[in-house]
């Protein structure tokens, strides 16, 4: 029998103990290091990285972008072609949807992130609604397959990476067809030569090493579209698809770190305490309050970086000597409010509650 | 109390069970993607990377490196200064000491690597040892130490990451003095702006950050040089200091993954196996032999990426349906062999146990 090809459900994980395949799973992603939260634009090579399966080393020169199925002009387009079109860098802060699976309870054994799957980037590339325009999607067309080079199995089913967008999210959201990443190629482990970035939604729906767009006139039922990425609170349940990103709000740690624990050591006195929050689908952050011990105070917000990145807050502390628990939260300005408890569905997806911080201020 | 200054001996963790503060390290290092073996350079942003504290943000144009201790000419130096002296480029392939560190049973708690924390950068600076000789260590000068300038707590002591070097260690290793990496600045997160890379040793003697190098006439007592990064068989010995990497070979995985076993599906028919090997101290890889099932068979070398650099070996493979277990072994020109269990000390450092891949061939 092919193990391949069981559609086993994944287990559940018991609080404060992890399987073997979940650490595989840690060891081969990566998150972004919560003190570089520090830069604006988190560094090259520090971006969170979630790659369902292999890395392709694609040929850049070689790469077509293939335009296929519904579209009155199939055709392909090369990476000189694409870098030849308007040029566009943006900000853009990303979010693995497992964000913050470690915390949801109990837990789906999937990727055991726990804070650090965000980052903030600037991509560039072409704005994609014009090359799409251009292919022109037959009347009855009513969604765009993203088919990437990475191919595996999840579930018992072999696919490549695939996701869509309906021809409307097409026109409201501003997606690039990005090749560059803070001012060079993209690097092959975040999809070279070629990809799309989806501003305001979670990482699943910016495909990587994308290698065709396929017109279709039903709607896409690849793995990752229909199969997963969806909010469900039992195995029957429908669910909700995964979309734009909750809003959410990160501290950066404050002091040293135990190597091991990793809790922080402050000195008493003034601490300045920061970080970013951010929100889905070009909502803004109004509001982040920073949590100690029972107490909300009102951080100070700068404005985001560029239209879809994240914003900056600071809050300044004066450090008791003792333990404390730090916390923060965010609001949008549709009002929505991070919860203090991790949200539940069965695969531990878009937890956005408070980012907790533990810090211990000696006597002198 | 003080919680950072308690000095517990780590726990130990149990077979396929992993701790929240394991999890936690995990998903804050990261690993090469083992199929990103196919480079002979590992591309930026997936070298692995350890850190033990938080990544200082250091500014390029302001950093200085200070000499000082027993030198007959202390004094410090700026990045400007150490760009006009004479470049040198050479790949290295480095190992984190801890690597493998998961097999080893009983496991010590500490980042529980599997395979991963491997790579092989270009590094680019200016040798170290000019620079010793112009400030002129005197007469009873035994040990060089090297400071970072990344700070936190580790067993209950507050300390800068820091390690020490011999003057005859410094007089036989080509160490270098980097501030380069694959033709780039060096990263925030491996060291920016300047560290000192040195070849065939365990990654923890490449000091990020530098900030200082001191001159010391006794030996280096620094937590990160006496109180860890020693092969133990227990608490109370003394030890045997972790220096140069042992031999070791990894196979990049064949065919197709399943995201969350990381299993590999191939193919029937004619597979070329491959991968790299490497040994510390300049040793050579002799010979490396792919393990099926019960045999062994001779894989081809090429000739290593430089003096310091892995070695590449390939192996055609025809694959027969069925599930496989693929390892490979490589010997050095000493005659070192890689054992094919684990072997064992209390902090499950330095494991060079082979390699194993599970691997599930089709009937078609």
């Amino acid at each position: 029998m092919n193990p391949f090809l069981s559609t086993s459900k994944r287990s559940t994980g018991e609080e404060g103990q992890y399987s073997t395949d979940e650490l595989r799973l840690a060891n081969r992603n990566s998150g972004l290091l919560l003190e570089l939260l520090d830069s604006d634009i988190t560094p090259i090579g520090a971006h969170y990285l979630l790659n369902h399966f292999d890395v392709p080393l694609l040929d850049s020169s070689a790469h077509q972008l293939r335009f296929k199925g519904a579209f009155k002009n199939p055709h392909t387009i090369g990476m000189q072609e694409i870098q030849s079109l308007p040029s566009k860098t943006m900000p853009v802060t990303l979010e693995c949807a497992g964000n913050g699976r470690s915390g949801v309870s109990p837990r789906s054994q999937s990727m055991p992130w726990m804070y650090e799957a965000v980052g903030t980037s600037e991509w560039t590339g072409t704005p994609l609604l014009p090359l799409i325009e251009k292919a022109e999607p037959t009347a009855d067309v009513i969604e765009l397959a993203f088919i990437g080079a990475d191919r595996g199995f999840d579930n018992g089913i072999d696919h490549h990476f695939g996701r869509s967008l309906t021809l409307q999210q097409i026109n409201e959201l501003d997606v690039l067809l990005a090749y560059g990443m803070n001012g060079q190629p993209l690097l092959p482990q975040h999809g070279s030569p070629l990809r799309i970035i989806v501003p305001g939604w979670y990482g699943m729906a910016s495909v990587k090493w994308l290698s065709s767009i396929s017109a279709l006139t039903t709607a896409f039922d690849g793995h990752q579209q229909i199969g997963t990425y969806h909010l469900k609170q039992s195995e029957s349940d429908s669910g909700v698809p995964i979309q734009d990103m909750r809003v959410k709000s990160l501290i950066k740690p404050p002091g040293v770190p135990d190597w091991s624990s990793r809790k922080r050591c402050v000195s008493a006195g003034s601490v300045v305490l920061s970080g970013r929050a951010w929100s889905g689908n070009g909502r803004q952050i109004v509001r982040v309050e920073v949590g100690i011990e029972d107490s909300w105070y009102e951080a100070e917000l700068s404005p985001p970086i560029g239209q879809y990145g994240w914003s900056t807050w600071t809050y300044s502390w004066d450090a008791q000597p003792g333990e404390h628990s730090i916390c923060c939260r965010a609001t949008d300005n549709e009002d929505n409010q991070q919860p203090l408890d991790a949200p539940w569905d069965i695969a531990g997806f878009a937890n956005n509650a408070v980012h907790r911080v533990d810090v211990f201020v000696p006597n002198n």
